[in-house]
């Protein structure tokens, strides 16, 4: 949950009169995301989000964002879509942080994901990927191999705080992946943060993706390998075939993998979670203490890097057969 | 702000299929309240606020609020309207906790309430006061006079480590109010916590009032002294008069103020003034350091508490002239 900014009363007035969305009825900082505050907006026509962008996400890459929604959303993905203001444009200042204002998107995050889930969101990673296929800006992956290295870095000397030996292992992963990382697969936009709060249903359907603040340039099937950590492990960590084998058979329907990505999937899965291994250390060792945000357990996904070193093919995910 | 209980999906949908309003198609934890979870619901039908109680509101108390806010509404009040499930009944268990739904009420609350705001506050206040008055539930002001002696008990000997000379200060206030507390006063159902976060605008227009869970049988003039600490002084601690004026005569205007109820709103707003520094000091003090909630400072009361002991009638106030 977050909410870090407060807008004054006459900041938001200034902020809705460069709208044509009519007149503002209601707003509420809602506990969703934990990069930026956000807040839910009614308006006598529709309900918006309005986003204030934290100290975490760059200024710099907003544009690129937004683009990448809008984008998205032209070619029917669904998803949030930034309105643009009278003057045309998609990103403002308010209460002195950057701000930008695009449509509610219906539907909840589920707590527990069956193979059912998995299988649409298989469908709609796919769908955002063929849909992200034309988009002309591009974003390097900040958080790739290179960007394993700077974090590591940073929790160097103190990673066995947190589990024994985890310094030794990190280390190994890394020149593993220094070695081995394919640089010619597939790519195009990723989403890069799939995790189910990212994901809205409506009952049983799935109604639309959210939250591409991670969004950047990288093999798509990178993009699957975060899905399959994220998706089909189970509460006592271990890997759910089933779910496995729904979320890449729901991707392959609407974008086929080709043999090179299938047989990349054991490593970029390995990579995958030894990225938010990286990202979950460095934040539960760093992290901001004002509890606001409580970290999650970084060993987690050690767990799951275990699997995913023991894993020797596609079929270990549930591909093909 | 405050979301303090997640709820399982199983267990949300279960909840929503006792009620006859439509298909859930959002649920979002708001930053609103520091005493209660609340979630925004949309439905295919409307929004509505999901409330679900954590210890500090007492569950015997539920039945109290909301049965007051049923009758308030049905007298034309505007409030959030608590919603009957099917089987008829309000109140609810979700998440371990009682829960409720209300209507939700649009509007928002003002960071910094002008005279024309405390005008229309005063009205409104009057006209729950008049709306409650054939309420047949009572419940006793459990933060009055005898209340504060408890709350003062609770940090005897700490409270000059807030502000020096505190401790005699509340002593000599506490004796005070003993003696000359007034308890034939006009009677019924007051509010007893109408600060700016829980009356809502939309635009210039009062929308309507929220968070009854202060809510208890006391004298009317009290509510009013309540609302005057609440929204006329300024950031830096004085007493806005024209403010009180416009507060004091937007009452007036729905329900005309007696001689005695005038003439006692010094000792009332004293007391008010005492009543959220005891509260403030016992939170400063002693509250949950889960830093959630950021305790707000009681200083600010006692401030407010030192006008108070130097005004002499109701026309420090603003009242008549």
């Amino acid at each position: 949950m977050a909410v870090y900014t407060e807008i004054p009363d006459d900041a938001l007035a200034d902020f809705m009169s460069r709208y044509d969305i009519g007149t503002l009825s209601s707003i509420k900082g809602i506990a969703e995301g934990v990069e930026n505050s956000n807040f839910l907006l009614h308006t006598t026509t529709s309900p918006y989000i309005l986003t204030l962008y934290e100290k975490r996400t760059a200024e710099s890459d907003l544009p690129f964002f937004l683009g990448l929604m809008e984008h998205l959303a032209a070619r029917g993905l669904a998803c949030p879509v930034p309105v643009h203001a009278r003057d045309g444009t998609l990103l403002h200042r308010l209460a002195g942080r950057p701000a930008a204002l695009v449509t509610f998107l219906e539907g909840m995050d589920v707590k527990r994901p069956t193979a059912a889930h998995c299988a649409q969101v298989g469908s709609a990673l796919a769908a955002m990927h063929e849909a992200g296929s034309d988009f002309s800006m591009t974003r390097p992956n900040a958080l790739s191999v290179a960007g394993w290295h700077t974090l590591a870095d940073t929790v160097a000397g103190r990673a066995d705080r947190v589990s024994e030996g985890l310094g030794a292992l990190i280390a190994d992963e890394l020149a593993l992946m220094a070695a081995h990382w394919p640089n010619d697969l597939p790519t195009g936009v990723i989403h890069a943060d799939l995790f189910p709060d990212n994901v809205f249903f409506i009952g049983a359907e799935l109604s639309g993706l959210i939250d591409f603040y991670f969004a950047c340039t990288d093999a798509y099937a990178y993009d699957i390998a975060i899905c399959l950590n994220a998706w089909c492990f189970e509460a006592d960590d271990s890997f759910n075939v089933t779910k496995g084998r729904a979320l890449l058979s729901g991707y392959n329907k609407v974008r086929s993998l080709d043999d090179a990505e299938a047989d990349a999937l054991p490593l970029l899965a390995r990579g995958a979670a030894l990225r938010f291994l990286l990202t979950r250390l460095v934040d539960w060792l760093d992290g901001p203490q004002d509890a606001l945000v409580k970290p999650k357990d970084p060993r987690e996904y050690l767990k799951r890097l275990r699997f995913h070193q023991h894993a020797v093919g596609a079929a270990d995910y549930g591909y093909g057969g």
